[in-house]
């Protein structure tokens, strides 16, 4: 039988010595691939995550003192699959404790502040999920590979990320930060599927191959921005892409992973339960 | 075989001679109990549902000119199933496309605005599907009950709710409004379980038994409400709630109709398709 692993999902965490060309974007370390298994392995926790979302939502909506919160982050290039994770890894959680938040390209009102202006209103709550597809890391991506901000003000950033992202997890907020690492082949693949299938033109954008020319600035960027802010509270982890459903299973458990680290009981009652009881009976 | 139709789920809807008192709600209409029929028919048309509300997403994303959106708003006494409605119908969907938002007690902020000005903000997006867990109704339900504001505010209210719901169906907002209707019975029993399940103290507040002592009243401001503010643009339906999954089925068929109605399409290519294609290859 082939096992998914906590650790293997743990393993792509990227440290101090991360290189990203060292990371195969095809590869499936941990596990095999087999149909069965993976569909076994991808909902073998499922009534476990259940519970403790709805522990975590429950603990929020009752102001237990010391909850947490859980913050995704999702990056990766075009058609890396941030939106097909976002999908098959939530749509078996509660909708109501989640905020799926997309980060497009700034608004005119968003430039003129700084950069973390328009992230900050949608931290997670205490007892909420949240997602961002995309993120204040485009501010060190495009905005480096691009050259839309000065290198002091990058260097900046890196800093000023690290800092918005240990205050955060001070609140005992829990954040995972996953790159989707698709190979360049991939993409091609995937572009060319999106414009060959007219019910998939909408999810094409000729910017895309602008922004393709630039594989390797970006790749660089990538790396800089990770291990620079790759942290014991806030990690980045690399996660190979070219094969979807491998990708998913693996930010499913760094999910669960996240949640059980919350160590949650469900809330204490604070009412009189045996005359609430009474009373119920008697109404 | 037991088929679940369009037409059960319609005929829950409000009109001009709706009496409360002749819902049962107990009841199951169109349907008879039988597990596996119930499976079949609530699953029936996932694959539908599914295409219906990416190409809404995808509509909105690619701002196409007339593109609608999809409210629901979702009301009841306590334990009536809400969350239970919000949990199973809209699961399977995209959680990107979904905007859940719960009202509670206004704050006192909120208190010193319009009663819809807190609501406001919560119009879905084009493309979007918005729920309303509780919603504007309760300033027309728990207010009028409870006092909470003169006669003559209550009565203006009902006009300013047909002209809010008015204003937003005219951009193509197909509004469906849900009372889950349960009996007394049904929810004693449910309060006395949240009660005796240490795991469901969180899901109970005394002051649920206060309300409960106020059931006529309620009933009384929920016709009311209905009646008053089921238009052709916004109806109401009021949907048997002491067989829970009866009352999921009921809904999930009214959103399907909701987007059915919306009649559309895959967004066209806004680039030269071929041309693309030529870049993307030699890319």
């Amino acid at each position: 039988m082939d096992k998914f692993t906590m650790e293997e999902a743990r393993s792509h965490r990227v440290g101090p010595d991360f290189s990203l060309a060292d990371v195969d974007p095809t590869s499936t370390p941990g596990f095999e691939w087999d149909k069965e298994a993976w569909e076994r392995e991808f909902h073998e926790h499922d009534a476990e995550l259940d519970e403790l979302q709805e522990k975590l939502y429950a603990n929020g909506r009752s102001k237990v003192p010391g909850t947490g919160a859980v913050l995704l982050v999702l990056q990766g290039m075009d058609t890396a699959g941030k939106g097909g994770v976002i999908r098959h890894v939530f749509n078996a959680f509660d909708p109501q404790a989640l905020k799926i938040k997309a980060f497009g390209a700034p608004t005119a009102e968003e430039r003129s502040h700084d950069f973390l202006w328009r992230v900050r209103p949608h931290e997670p709550a205490v007892g909420q999920i949240a997602v961002f597809d995309r993120s204040h890391y485009e501010d060190v991506l495009i905005q480096r590979v691009r050259h839309m901000a000065p290198p002091e003000e990058i260097e900046r950033r890196y800093d000023a990320i690290v800092e918005f992202e240990r205050e955060m997890a001070s609140r005992n907020v829990r954040i995972i930060k996953v790159m989707l690492h698709i190979s360049q082949d991939f993409q091609k693949q995937n572009l060319i599927e999106r414009l060959e299938d007219p019910d998939k033109h909408w999810k094409y954008n000729p910017g895309d191959l602008d922004e393709r020319e630039l594989w390797d600035e970006y790749q660089e960027a990538y790396e800089i921005a990770m291990k620079r802010t790759s942290t014991d509270f806030a990690p980045w982890y690399c996660i190979p892409g070219d094969r979807k459903k491998y990708a998913r299973m693996a930010v499913k458990y760094l999910v669960l992973d996240a949640l059980r680290s919350l160590n949650m009981s469900w809330p204490p009652a604070n009412f009189n339960v045996e005359l609430e009881l009474e009373r119920a009976k008697k109404s």
